[in-house]
């Protein structure tokens, strides 16, 4: 991986790497924080995943997290949320699907199985590669994300037991079975077969029995226009959790839209959620 | 003036209004953020002034200031860097001269002096109408700015006897009339007469015996690629201020740039700072 990017934010470093990505078959880019208490120590890595249209640049320069990682010695690990570059394939008209529009999932149909593999770009090259060149704490690992990358971040804790220490989503897209941005995205790039769709849905691996270990934290705002329109679903979250009998804290945040104003106001709540259960003290 | 947008935000609001401006003779937009406790008390008020290519928006998304604003119940007054519209004169190749760069100056050259009138907008519009029409304390304000803005801010408040509170700057272009920006707009606007352009340059208005009653805070990454390029001209704020005994924190802080993370990494501290000469506490 290459370096081609080093801001000092917060005492710590803003950095940007550029690889290339076997999963993706193309060159990604990520952002990774890395806290002052890097500079003599391995830390924890909280995962930052992203909703449509993002680049691994939306969340660092809108969020405000970095502030609260730098308090609590945690880095951000902050990827892109699709394969990038003139090779791979994409619907330019669409913001919802192609580039931008990954979806986290591991593509099986032509011409997107070459190279949207985002589920094994995130939950396997990435932390290996990230674990090897960075002073993380091997292992080590939250994952959080908005609106798509909500959805990301369930899927991936709740599809690889033990890989992340704790979860929590902004505005998920919970069920996207069910929702047209994720109904038309599985079709195109999983297929038809409903069974495969299942196995990246939060409530359908849910109900059929996924566990995770600790308290799941949604935040939702309801003045969401997403979620009057259908597509995030968090009541379906809700009851399946209820079914199953895993622990959710789903908080309706009264008056909040879908934006990044939004998820400003409550990183610093999630930050604070993942250090606990890192064992982490400001 | 009329409201278009509404964000929550930290519980309050991010407004954005737009209304027709006497002193530029155009359409102007302003954002400001309204704590939660405006929803019950009058407020003071921190205006804003942003740099070079900045409108109302870069500030409002990129800084992270409206949780200490929340924190200390002080409202955010953003305005835009230029008049604007289609009947605005500009130099749509200079991302440095016309809109985008008003300098904060009240242009006296054709065909700038119709609109370019960004000092009385700044000091003397703006905060008439929104002590009008917001639940803002009147008359207690303070002001600071980045770069282009962090001049206005020091430049306002030297002008305005009184008129601030408190004054505080992010990489302020300190000396204007030696910077090559500086030069450029001021000669454009104000056109030869150097004895105007010192009623708009910092360190000019001090040495001739401006007087402001607290501290002038000053943050300057030593990282700032604009620092070594001669445009921000710190050290002769720096003599100026000692020369005429005026109290200067200027705080250079190591391996910081010129951007909106470096901002970011210290707003917390400016408000904190102005927070507590407009005797408010968290």
């Amino acid at each position: 991986m290459k370096q081609i990017e080093q801001i000092k934010e917060w005492g710590g470093y803003l950095n940007r790497y550029t690889h290339y990505a076997n999963t993706c078959q193309c060159e990604m880019t990520f952002s990774v924080y890395l806290p002052p208490q890097a500079a003599t120590q391995r830390v924890p890595a909280l995962y930052w995943l992203s909703g449509l249209t993002c680049t691994d640049d939306n969340f660092r320069v809108k969020a405000g997290a970095q502030r609260y990682a730098a308090d609590y010695g945690i880095a951000l690990i902050i990827p892109d949320t699709s394969p990038r570059g003139d090779s791979v394939p994409d619907i330019p008209e669409r913001y919802d699907q192609g580039k931008g529009a990954g979806f986290y999932v591991n593509a099986t149909q032509a011409p997107w199985a070459e190279n949207y593999q985002m589920d094994a770009y995130i939950t396997r090259e990435l932390p290996a590669l990230v674990e090897e060149h960075l002073p993380l704490l091997p292992g080590i690992r939250s994952i959080s994300g908005h609106s798509m990358g909500g959805h990301g971040a369930l899927v991936c804790a709740l599809r690889n037991p033990g890989m992340y220490r704790s979860v929590s989503a902004f505005a998920p897209i919970c069920n996207p079975s069910l929702s047209p941005w994720g109904l038309a995205c599985f079709s195109l790039y999983l297929g038809e077969e409903r069974a495969l769709w299942e196995q990246y849905d939060a409530v359908c691996l849910i109900k059929a029995g996924a566990q995770i270990p600790t308290e799941i934290l949604v935040d939702q705002g309801t003045a969401d226009e997403f979620l009057d329109a259908g597509q995030l679903l968090p009541e379906n979250l809700k009851a399946a959790c209820k079914l199953m009998e895993l622990p959710l804290r789903l908080r309706m945040q009264e008056g909040y839209d879908h934006s990044y104003h939004f998820i400003g106001s409550f990183i610093g709540e999630h930050i604070a959620y993942h250090a606990q259960v890192l064992g982490l003290r400001r």
